[in-house]
């Protein structure tokens, strides 16, 4: 039986992070396919890739063939077509809630630090990058700062984001968590993320899916 | 009976502008609550309304009693408790196109230039007008490039971005074509997002949702 699932994605890339978690807590084998992603002369900008997503933006998932991209997309087509163990509620409202949550990242938060953006405030409005970690660093804490809220005032949260199983919010809080340490964002101001942070990495499929896990990733020195 | 749904926007929010065309699309009346957005002494940051929605961001939905935030969330939680007419196709991979497509308007291309980045681009890295526009334009490009490339090189693209019924994704295309006239981005590089747009707006549930229809737009002058 030939690997049905490829998941093009780049070991830091937070999106693809996201959908790692959300393949593994579906306990989905996939192939991994490495898109290094550069300034300028990077993979996603190649014609073969860009054939595959006209973004030129990771991750791409292919399911037989046919092409999935935007990560929140690619994690509800996963729940659809795979629906045990599910990554949403099972109500509306709850629905609503787990999505609003991931969108707190994946829209609000995550798209300003993105390596396309860092790069544009360098090279076109000269930006050193002391100010670019100020930059990314408001943005994220921003985010995390609403999410925090969202979290602490809602008896909907459990272990993890909502209720006591892993969601789809959970799969987008991770790499955010991930990519806030890497900005040295203190995170002590947000007990409640740290919390369902730690009761994430404390299963199998959060740790299989982290950046340093990753084939693509550089060996450590 | 007393008016069920209440919708706390703006006029000119893209993201509020997206559920409005959603609800008009579903045939739902609701209750408009206009949130005055501006830099610092916004009505977005009163204690009120920051107690509806931690982000302090537009569109917040209040349903019986209930606070639904971020407006793909939103839409996805009408299409579920309304489903007719669907927002979404009823096949996992035509609901993933839609959320894909929806995706490269809410998360790659609209964050970048809402206002409080714009504002930020002002206050902290001491931007001036004419270079907003020019960042501006050049992500509100670059996402329309991508959806266009998506739109014509699919044969799911009908009428509109997918089949012959509207869907979640032209709520999130109009009010972006919108915003692109506004930063005067010229148009004719996009005549499949061009024709799609003449298309809802031939529609009376696009035409009641666009800006200078709302209660709060400013007069005429």
């Amino acid at each position: 039986m030939g690997q049905e699932l490829v998941l093009y994605g780049y070991w830091r890339s937070s999106a693809a992070y996201r959908v790692r978690i959300a393949l593994n807590l579906k306990g989905l084998p996939y192939e991994s396919e490495a898109v290094h992603l550069v300034n300028q002369g990077g993979e996603q900008h190649l014609p073969d890739f860009q054939a595959l997503n006209p973004q030129e933006l990771v991750p791409c998932l292919i399911d037989n063939g046919q092409v999935f991209t935007q990560s929140m997309a690619i994690m509800e087509y996963l729940d659809e077509t795979h629906p045990e163990p599910p990554l949403l509620p099972s109500d509306a409202a709850g629905r609503a809630r787990v999505r609003a949550l991931s969108q707190v990242i994946a829209c609000d938060l995550h798209p300003l630090g993105n390596l396309r953006v860092l790069q544009y405030l360098t090279s076109q409005l000269g930006v050193d990058d002391a100010t670019k970690g100020v930059w990314s660093r408001h943005w994220i804490s921003l985010g995390l700062q609403a999410m925090e809220s969202m979290l602490t005032g809602n008896v909907a949260t459990g272990r993890f984001c909502h209720g006591d199983t892993p969601t789809m919010a959970d799969a987008c809080l991770v790499p955010q968590v991930y990519n806030a340490v890497r900005w040295k964002l203190p995170m002590d101001g947000y007990p409640t993320i740290q919390r369902i942070h730690d009761a994430c990495q404390s299963l199998v499929a959060f740790q299989r899916a982290v950046p340093e896990a990753q084939a693509d990733a550089p060996a450590p020195v």
